[in-house]
């Protein structure tokens, strides 16, 4: 598909005239910061940037895009990790919902959120938090990433194991169609089933079907006691063991179930103000455990030092560490939360997202490792994630002293390797973070024919003129 | 739509050939169980019922239906109340799944079970008990209902509030589409975002769309003690009070919460045997509360008493009765399954499955009995189910004395009445029944008309002939 045409003056005031002169953003310097990405894998080209303050706005906005068959690319807190919200010329026009940033309705009784899409995740966070109630999705990027685009990949995150994925924390969703139609699904109700699940499938559909302009979100219960630790073992074997153990001792209470390898510890430690060596002595592995209850703090100790107790007996564990403090358990979970970021002083980096079945993940561990190993000796595999999910982000640093470009040219040629081996094991290439500009190929590669069809099929219903994000999954 | 043309028996031998002889019935004996449904609202015509054996055969079936552009009835354990399932003419095939009932296998460690869509509920249920695991998903029809309807539908039933519809507890789902492509979808993964997922679309669909023939489910860890109680108290009122008290004290371990009105615990004692008061005093309004513990019998006493004597204490209870013994617990349960059966013997009865914001219960169940009671005075409303979740069961038996046709010709003017509240409050006339025949009107003249356009436009997307189910949902 080639590039779009650039947008005309005309075309533009056009545009402009729906949200006003001061929300649409032409002047490149104003633009920028729409046009980058963190990872610094992409650099985006876009011919314009709207900030609609209203559902009515951004039904006005693709209406006319429609009409004009202009291009768009709705984008939240720009957060995201594989390039699905960077505009790819100079024909695009981004629709920022930034500024529909209102909590619209909280419901402490029904335990329900009502917000706009361009609601920062901390701030449903703490909003919950203000009424006794929790928000369980949590991530990294959680200072700014928005609810609409953890909506539209399906953000996963740390507390899946007991939460499930932002799909299960979703009950109502307000959407705008290319066509300009609104889709008024803003429904508060725990079970509603009245047709077609429109909603889901704009779920983790990447902004390639609609806008979403709002959602009815889940709360749950504050945890009135939480226990945070680090625990030192031997092998993947070893953290499955205590995987299934903590699950039969603590069943939905087991709200953190982390994997981080001695590599990732140590890039930790060098690389993030703070951080500190949890334990004395160094361990192959760690588990950073999270245990909640909805009882009390002594609750939670109990459950976690009965479940320890247990695996030392047992052999499974070498050392634990258990957070003294608030402060601690803060401490505990910044250093998992850096670690994507303590890899970059060290170099280029490989980046994976996979899903295994939760059993696998010790296999997939050491075949990806051998593999990767082989192919590039002296790469530094930390592969580290939500072992609880079987989600592991396998990342591979270069080797120390390599050239890091040279490095990473050989992005595809790893993914490849790795890939190969997740689908063998009956995983996904694409656990948490969606498939955006970086793995579009590799799925109309890899997916079925009938299924890449049926996607086809949708796309085409919902968007008949290809104007939602183009180039993006699909 | 007119009914289809009689099926040839040229077009009969056909379909045998993919099945065949002992698995194509024609015979208005045998396919006459295929026909009749419980409620007895309904009164099914078909030319043949196929019970296919793979999905193979599934596929070649959809196939020569799409061919011969012949309606095609997918068909579970023939438990839906709204009937979805029951065919509409002698030119429909019945599609039975009842011999595609293996458990294909079961993953301990990773949770999941991945089943054929045939089989029974029971048996997932049993067969997760057998692995110390636990498929939480209950409902009164369970010792019949099919995992296939289960999805077809998003069946909700009594653990909804603490984990969730069908829906929630499906990682991957195997379907056939109406052109009989195959797709395999069958993923046991907590974490998997490819492209758009067409696997929440099926769900819900009523077979619609395709047939469901595999589905991989996610299973939970057993609790190791349970303990459920009826408590009697004044009002709905106080019953939400205590909810959100049960809530916050036992967090996801609040695994059952049914409302029961007086009427119908009457009704109960009258009509079901070994049914007995579980309390000395009668009282308007029962809350049957089951909580469950990860950690032992003992713990979820605990729980119990706690927060019965908390809510003592505060005046929302008025007596509680704990189960003694598993045998009794089992009791309680039955009493509340047997509830829609104990209406019966009273007579005809209009039936409701709605769902309100949980904090509107109270509210609706006043309106609406008001409403009720003025266009029928004496009418007895038997309103229960699931306040966890705001999905009531609002049942209205005829007036003593009645004649039964005559408050049955009623059905549609009560349905307004009480839908009309449950609009007025955000609510859904459609929580976990489905629409089947009973509610097409109903869902056409009510969804607004940009979500009814694109459902239809689902609809040619996935069944360009219309031979999915016609005339059920949409």
């Amino acid at each position: 598909m080639p590039d779009s045409p650039p947008l005309s003056p005309d075309l533009i005031a056009r545009f402009a005239a729906v949200v006003g002169e001061g929300n649409a953003l032409t002047d490149p310097d104003l633009i920028a910061p729409y046009l980058r990405e963190e990872r610094d894998l992409y650099e985006g080209h876009a011919g314009l940037v709207l900030r609609p303050g209203s559902v009515e706005e951004v039904s006005a906005i693709l209406r006319l895009a429609s009409e004009t068959r202009t291009p768009v690319v709705p984008q939240g807190g720009n957060t995201g990790l594989v390039g699905g919200q960077v505009p790819l010329s100079a024909g695009e026009v981004v629709v920022s919902l930034s500024r529909m940033n209102r909590i619209r309705e909280v419901d402490a009784v029904g335990r329900t959120m009502t917000v706009d899409a361009g609601v920062v995740l901390q701030r449903v966070q703490e909003a919950a938090d203000e009424e006794g109630l929790l928000f369980p999705l949590s991530l990294g990027s959680e200072g700014s990433c928005q609810v609409g685009g953890n909506l539209a990949t399906n953000a996963g995150g740390t507390g899946v194991l007991a939460y499930g994925n932002m799909r299960e924390l979703c009950l109502g969703i307000e959407a705008v169609l290319p066509s300009g139609e609104i889709l008024h699904g803003l429904r508060r109700l725990k079970k509603d089933n009245r047709g077609y699940d429109w909603r889901q499938l704009l779920i983790g559909a990447e902004g390639t079907l609609g806008i979403i302009t709002g959602a009815v979100l889940k709360l749950v219960p504050r945890p009135m006691g939480r226990e945070v630790a680090y625990i030192g073992l031997a092998s993947p074997e070893a953290a499955l063991e205590l995987l299934k153990r903590a699950e039969r001792r603590a069943g939905s209470q087991l709200t953190g179930f982390e994997i981080v390898p001695r590599i990732g510890m140590e890039f930790t430690i060098r690389h993030t103000r703070g951080a500190r060596d949890p334990m004395g002595e160094p361990h192959d592995w760690y588990i950073l455990m999270e245990i909640s209850s909805s009882r009390s703090a002594e609750d939670a100790r109990e459950t976690m030092e009965a479940i320890l107790e247990a695996a030392f007996e047992a052999g499974e564990v070498e050392d634990a560490a258990i957070a003294q403090s608030v402060s601690d358990a803060k401490d505990f979970w910044r250093m998992r939360e850096e670690l994507s970021w303590a890899q970059k002083p060290e170099g280029g980096s490989i980046k994976h997202d996979v899903s295994v079945p939760v059993a696998l993940v010790p296999q997939f561990l050491r075949e990806a490792g051998e593999a990767v190993m082989a192919a590039i000796p002296g790469a530094r595999v930390v592969s580290f994630g939500h072992l609880g999910d079987g989600n592991i982000h396998y990342n591979v640093s270069q080797p120390v002293g390599a050239d890091k470009a040279a490095f990473l040219e050989r992005w595809g040629e790893v993914n490849g390797i790795v890939h190969a081996i997740v689908a063998r094991l009956g995983g996904s290439f694409s656990a948490e973070h969606g498939i955006g500009q970086l793995k579009r190929d590799e799925l109309a590669r890899t997916k079925e024919p009938a299924e890449m069809d049926l996607m086809r099929a949708i796309k085409g219903t919902f968007d008949p003129y290809s104007i939602m994000n183009p180039r993006k999954l699909i």
